[in-house]
């Protein structure tokens, strides 16, 4: 049984006045890409990573693209979602936000967020709403002649930076041959593997996932990092790995080192503590993952800096607004990511032209990606100097590869993964591992 | 000497590819129309209301509407701003901004605010950026075919309502014959006024204009309201004219009859004291009115509503953002109006139509301008139950009528008012009278 999904409406390509459109078909299709064994604070990463790619059909020619996460529970919302949009105006974007929430209403099932417990509590609707606010964005921009960005109000740079994110990780996935990385597993493999992804992407910041082995062994990486790139931004996320204790500790240790210091312990209580107690910025994408946790993470004085991510902000308008309420608020502004395709980088790259209060380079996981592995035609998003050119074409600027999303798709069905689990793989690997947090 | 404003630049009707466009030359327009001797707490309304029609030429073929302020001091500001913008990409918001913030960050001039005091502290660069950000989005409508409402992410409602705006007022102004509504100066004429323009309009809530009367007088008018109409939401706005003890008194008073209670008292400090014990939402444009004042006023606990005001809150894209910080922060959202024409009424009846989460009927000065004075072309713009229906037409969906702006502009000439100023006009009428906040 193929698990794409299609919703019964009608999909023809009748003319239309401009800037007339219905959305008359969604087609959701579940994708995995190979990932190598990237080593967090709960598992690694599997061989394959999961994506949903939701193409949005209308009556006026043009299909809008969206990407999200490809988890089982995730896709039952997005096919209760895509029924819900089926005839609405993707013109109409505070149209579709209430189609998607009724459509959720009556979901009570949980879980199925895609990012392996590290993120919790962000919005079931906004993450639903995420691909559909994408996909009718790269409609109104197809079918209106205009990228993205203007649909956002206007590109305010022509190319958005990144950072190198590095990770720990082991040679290869057990069983299977070593990757083209090869392992790091100390401060020597990580400035390796750094060294590596700067010559070829000519990143301007780099980050560290961290939270992997014992903190003093993870600063001592940032301090090796910083000898051998004196003028590079640095950043570690240990995802909540410490303790508060430790936090103001390793902190303290890399006070005058790092650009940020990324989710050291959990919950907005613990993150204010330490950010009272240490000289250093400090960051989140899991304590402050809605918008729900805006105020209270105001009122506590936890964060400097928020990481956004339009794939659980609820899509590129909603986290403008995000932007605006950083601005607003004093809160600076990054961007995070997790494992993802080229429909989400050229969303996020939109986004980030866009946003004149993006004070950091963004995260991205590219470099792990395969560079034959993509649901796009290549060509349309490349790195230069650590940074991907806006694309100026209408909408997103990508265009759907139909060859490999089949490929992919047929990958995930023979993956058999239908949930990232990161703990779970890593447990058939070492029987005894521990999901702890804060780790040490 | 003409006081039209009009930058250097190119202006011809070349065709552009679509969604291409620059911005070829500004024409300011002061104008001045009729107004009645509207009562408030710091004098009286002058026989003319000041405005300036600002149009922003293209190389498209379009030519997009804003309308603001036409205080002298906010026309030097408009004046540097077009000369800033002419040249730029009418589609990309974020570079007008940026390009009128960089042409205001020399200038040091204080006042012209519009708004005869009763508004301070609002930013300088938000209301000047606020006629092109709109004159913009005109254009860009225009330009795709599409309402505005839709560039703000799509109608929610298809009609606006407003609330009845009832003021103290004398029969006419001293020398001049009286106008068509008569003098309101005790809740009998208050009551007379409210039904009058509710049998003309529709209106479903009403607002009083307070602050003119010793506060036990208006309360017994909102009473009078109430026994009038049993079913309308009130609310009283006495421009900060009560100390906080009045405010509790009267506040007291009227709990169980007003929808909210607007601005009884200067300042956040003051606004938090009354709310912390009235059993009434509080509601400002007076100490909330940037989005500097917004992180003191969401940790004072200042307001339970926010009117906006895309006019001093930077346009239509900034006003949703401060619609988005609302519904984070718990905060309702109410609309602010001063004396306006036509373009200010289409740019509200957008915007509140594509935001979710306005929570109130909005506030207009619409009945206290004569029906045969407007820069726009009758027809577009009506109350229907209080009403209006969002234009379907592209962009703002108002036309200039040339002949009605010339004949506005010589009527501002003629007046040889310069700027608004309610105390002067009074003091000119009651030599004695003085200027005091709060006044009770
Ligand atoms: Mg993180
Ligand atoms: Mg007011």
């Amino acid at each position: 049984m193929s698990t794409v999904f299609e919703t019964q409406g009608r999909r023809d390509n009748s003319a239309s006045p401009l800037g007339q459109a219905s959305i008359t078909g969604v087609t959701i299709t579940p994708v995995a890409f190979a990932d190598p064994p990237l080593l967090n604070t709960v598992g690694v990463h599997e061989p394959y990573a999961l994506r949903a790619i939701v193409q949005l059909h209308t009556d006026a020619g043009v299909t809008g693209l969206g990407e999200t996460y490809g988890d089982a529970a995730h896709l039952a919302r997005l096919r209760m979602a895509a029924n819900a949009v089926t005839g609405a105006d993707p013109f109409n974007i505070n149209d579709l936000r209430a189609r998607v929430a009724r459509a959720l209403a009556a979901d009570s099932t949980q879980g199925g967020h895609g990012m392996s417990g590290m993120v919790t509590g962000s919005s079931t609707a906004d993450r639903v709403l995420s691909p559909f606010d994408v996909a009718a964005l790269d409609i109104q921009g197809k079918l209106l002649g205009l990228p993205v960005s203007a649909l956002l109000g206007g590109a305010v740079r022509d190319a958005v930076p990144f950072s190198g994110y590095l990770f720990y990780k082991w040679a290869g996935h057990p069983g299977l041959a070593d990757d083209e990385w090869g392992a790091a597993l100390d401060p020597e493999g990580i400035v390796a593997q750094a060294r590596r992804m700067v010559d070829a992407y000519g990143f301007t910041a780099l980050k560290l996932k961290g939270g992997v082995f014992e903190p003093d062994a993870e600063a001592a990486a940032i301090e090796a990092l910083r000898a051998e790139f004196p003028d590079l931004p640095l950043r570690i996320d240990p995802n909540a790995a410490w303790t508060v204790e430790t936090s103001i500790r390793i902190g303290r240790r890399l006070e005058g080192i790092l650009e940020y210091l990324e989710d050291p312990t959990p919950g907005i209580g613990g993150m204010a503590e330490v950010r009272r107690r240490v000289r250093l910025p400090l960051a989140t994408n899991m304590c402050v993952v809605s918008f729900n946790d805006l105020p209270p993470a105001v009122t506590g004085g936890a964060v400097d800096v928020v990481l956004s991510d339009h794939h659980f902000w609820g899509g590129l308008r909603r986290s403008q607004t995000l932007a605006g309420i950083a601005e607003t608020f004093g809160l600076g502004l990054s961007m995070h990511s997790n494992s993802h395709l080229g429909i989400s980088l050229a969303a996020m790259v939109h986004l980030a032209s866009a946003t004149p209060n993006l004070d950091y380079a963004c995260d991205t996981h590219w470099p792990w990606k395969r560079a034959d592995e993509d649901i796009v035609l290549p060509g349309a998003l490349a790195f230069r100097n650590g940074a991907v050119t806006v694309p100026a074409a209408p909408g997103l600027g990508v265009e759907l590869d139909p060859e490999a999303l089949d490929r992919l798709h047929r990958q995930y069905l023979a993956s058999g993964i239908t949930e990232r689990d990161d703990t779970g793989y890593m447990r058939r690997i070492q029987p005894g591992y521990e999901l702890k947090s804060p780790r040490w």
